[in-house]
């Protein structure tokens, strides 16, 4: 084809002779991607691993590293939790929801310990100790985490333990576990060429998946793949054409990613007839401080809170991208800003400040009686150490003594785990949706078949989310589900 | 294929002889079908349309009929309106959005007039008188309604002009459209095989669409279209496998088509590498009646006011359902209640009452200071006909008194226009997402390029609607993208 973007199939017959042959063939060196990796090298075949950039990573090794684990994990156990599948699953399905696949919820709430010991066994540390504070990212290296779980409206639908688990690290976890998974893959016998982007995929007359074509410094490189292509090649936030027509909302707002999530592996998959889900969906990491919030207010546009301050935060980013506009504020006190260590703010200040709430809304522009009654609500009711409207838990309330101070989430502070310029919308997203896969990572096409040779992973494919998000479930799904996906492609003959 | 819902397509190599033959096939008769196959036929095309059902109509004829036209009709002319392209792109940019296709609507609005007189040939009649207030269905027969123009946000972006044309018909007139539509095509030559069901395309070798396979009373057909397939199958409400993978929100709410909206077109194409847009967007007909909304408050589960209840009733459904969860309630006095005549009523009723703020609110079972904050409020600025939260137009703004009453919209009253079960979660769904298609109906696959032979329209495309919805637009974008889709196909060769 000429069209260099072009993702359309090239048929098997035309492809005259291959550059590369392995068994399996895994597209994308992230947390999926190494997973698969190891699990197909593991299972006997040999194993070849693309990736674009100069070495394994990708978004993963940018994230913060959280990993979501339960039902009873040695570290939880530790930090005093019991835990058990069918509570994580309670939990996941209400978080990820709706639309979140309950089979694939399941698969991974069952065999959670099992991945955790998979993912110990492959040198990835998690100190036995608990962060106990809504965050981002804990400024500790405590190895566990609460994400939603203890608070509304999770906390009474599912048996609350935190899932959270954290890789040790002096820096962030997901340069640490991308190095340990890669480190497998790699005993393990898979081998890499990095710099090499694949364009298609080559097919066999019959629908088989049988390798794909890659460039590599301007070169054009085909490679069979005897047993199984596995695509791990992440979301599509830095395509904005795919945002535009799937997720127009998460246009304009920072992309977390690595830079390469342009979904070309999810366009390949399409072109062979694959589908897809959700793909409207996204993770909101919203610039407020998870400490400053749950002690104060998060208020919208009207001067009306609309969440629980002390929830997940990703679910207030969610809640302010998709039902606010992102017109949101953190209303709070001295004392509550005073309360969060200097180093845990991140820099972040007020955004206004003033005597009373009145005059605080003038300041923001919003409507003064309506924040004024907002307050005033608040602060009755946090003095009986309730919260009738939104539930937020007795510990977190308290009512707010002047003066008064407003941070505007659009003033632009990110957490520390992103780099980049701290200036923005208030909002930095990536994307859920991707491939439709059975629960071995096999693509299915329209009809929910199966197209042979073909297999996703990782933000490639649709997995454990509907159109909720928790921290940690995407290294955790790319790596459980990547496993799987790697281990199927070995076993296809 | 064994699977009886498979959607692969046949090979036309594998099709030893075909049962017809015709120049264009159109699959579905409502009014995108019907207006593919008039322009296929005038177009000199030999044209046969298919339907699952026993004659035409589809999801077209049990709507109410309104069709979004503007740019200054006769019907607006004779209003007293000026209105320009210009103004009414600017509004439906605004409104359906955010992801509309900004080429779309621009030749959609710059068409309109044009497009009126096409309507008006084919015998549908608009009668040039105007209902002047927030409406799913005017009671009358006038001709002109407003869709929100003229109401927050949208009146001061773009100069407002009432945009919703409605046929003249002493019932609804969505049956009366698809008598004069269907009627048009048959009388520009096009003929009809009813209860057929298309369950696949017919590709060449080189990808190019050359017909459908369908099964008319249990036996299969095939059908060679020597010019083009126009898929104009409607949407996707009716699937509920479908739902659950791009538009979850929209699962377990009353279904808005004929039964018949199973997403078979968008799937027959996708299996061949089609490309969808905004598949998790959806129209939400909430359960209460416009008239009394204006004159009170439409409050959420938090008591809090969420929008303008001036606006069009779908912004209303939208925002209740994606950012409410449908917790939505109508909250007004007797005087409001009575000013709406009974038989606009459609027999909604008080689902509670009381003499106080805070007892509604406790029967509601909602925190009582919040609403009673929200009420005392609302009766503040509205008595100086101001609305400084949520932009109400003055004219209906009006301080509540007591005895006040609250009708909880998932009661269960929908508008008279939908037949069925009068009990239900409150709200009335269908899709809006589909098939990725070019200016002339030309089916797009992941590349972006046109899929030889392939056409679609209406519901079973995406046409322009992003992620917004204003009534009008469907039967509008229908018939006018429908018409370019069939002079489309009838120019191939």
């Amino acid at each position: 084809m000429s069209d260099r973007n072009s993702v359309a199939p090239r048929a098997a017959a035309d492809v005259r002779a291959y550059d590369i042959e392995t068994d399996v063939l895994v597209v994308g060196y992230g947390c999926a991607g190494s997973a698969a990796a190891f699990e197909a090298a593991a299972g006997g075949a040999q194993v070849l691993v693309l990736d674009r950039m100069s070495g394994p990573g990708g978004a993963s090794a940018l994230s913060g590293g959280e990993i979501y684990l339960g039902g009873g994990t040695p570290i939880q156990r530790a930090c005093g939790f019991d835990d058990d599948p069918a509570a994580m699953a309670a939990f996941l399905s209400a978080a990820l929801g709706p639309g979140a696949d309950p089979d694939k919820i399941t698969r991974y709430c069952e065999d959670s310990v099992a991945h955790f010991h998979w993912l110990a066994d492959r040198g990835v540390p998690f100190n036995p100790t608990l962060w106990d504070a809504p965050a981002w990212v804990p400024p500790t290296d405590d190895g566990l985490m609460w994400l939603g779980e203890n608070s509304a409206p999770f906390a009474e639908l599912a048996a609350p333990a935190p899932r959270g688990h954290r890789p040790a690290a002096a820096d962030f976890g997901g340069k640490l576990l991308m190095d340990r998974l890669a480190g497998a893959a790699r005993s393990a016998g898979a081998t890499m060429l990095s710099d090499t982007r694949a364009t298609c995929l080559i097919v066999a007359g019959d629908g088989t998946v049988v390798g794909a074509v890659a460039r590599r410094y301007g070169a054009e490189l085909t490679v069979r793949a005897r047993r199984g292509v596995v695509l791990t090649t992440g979301g599509f936030v830095d395509n904005d054409a795919m945002l535009a027509a799937h997720a127009p909302k998460l246009l304009g707002h920072t992309k977390v990613s690595a830079g390469t999530d342009d979904g070309s592996g999810i366009r390949m998959a399409q072109a062979l007839g694959a589908a897809v889900r959700h793909m409207a969906t996204g993770q909101v990491g919203i610039s407020l401080v998870p400490g400053l919030a749950a002690r104060g207010m998060v208020v919208n546009g009207n001067g009306q809170r609309f969440i629980n301050e002390d929830t997940y935060p990703g679910r207030i980013g969610q809640a302010a991208l998709f039902r606010q506009d992102m017109r949101t504020w953190v209303v709070l006190d001295e004392r509550a800003f005073e309360e969060v260590p200097e180093p845990q703010r991140w820099g972040v200040r007020p955004t206004h400040v003033a005597e009373t709430a009145e005059e605080l809304a003038d300041l923001m522009d919003l409507p003064a009686t309506a924040l004024a009654d907002t307050i005033r609500r608040y602060n009755s009711f946090a003095s009986r150490g309730v919260d009738p409207e939104f539930g937020k838990a007795p510990r977190w309330l308290r009512p707010l003594a002047p003066p008064l101070a407003a941070i505007d989430v659009r003033a632009g502070v990110r957490p520390p785990s992103e780099s980049g310029d701290r200036r923005g919308t208030g909002a930095s997203v990536f994307t859920l949706g991707g491939l439709h896969t059975s629960l071995d990572g096999a693509v299915l096409d329209i009809d929910g078949a199966p197209i042979p040779g073909l297999f996703a992973a990782g933000r490639a494919a649709s997995n454990l989310h509907g159109e909720g998000y928790i921290s940690g479930t995407s290294l955790g799904d790319g790596t459980f589900f990547g496993r799987r996906a790697g281990a199927a492609a070995a076993r296809t003959d």
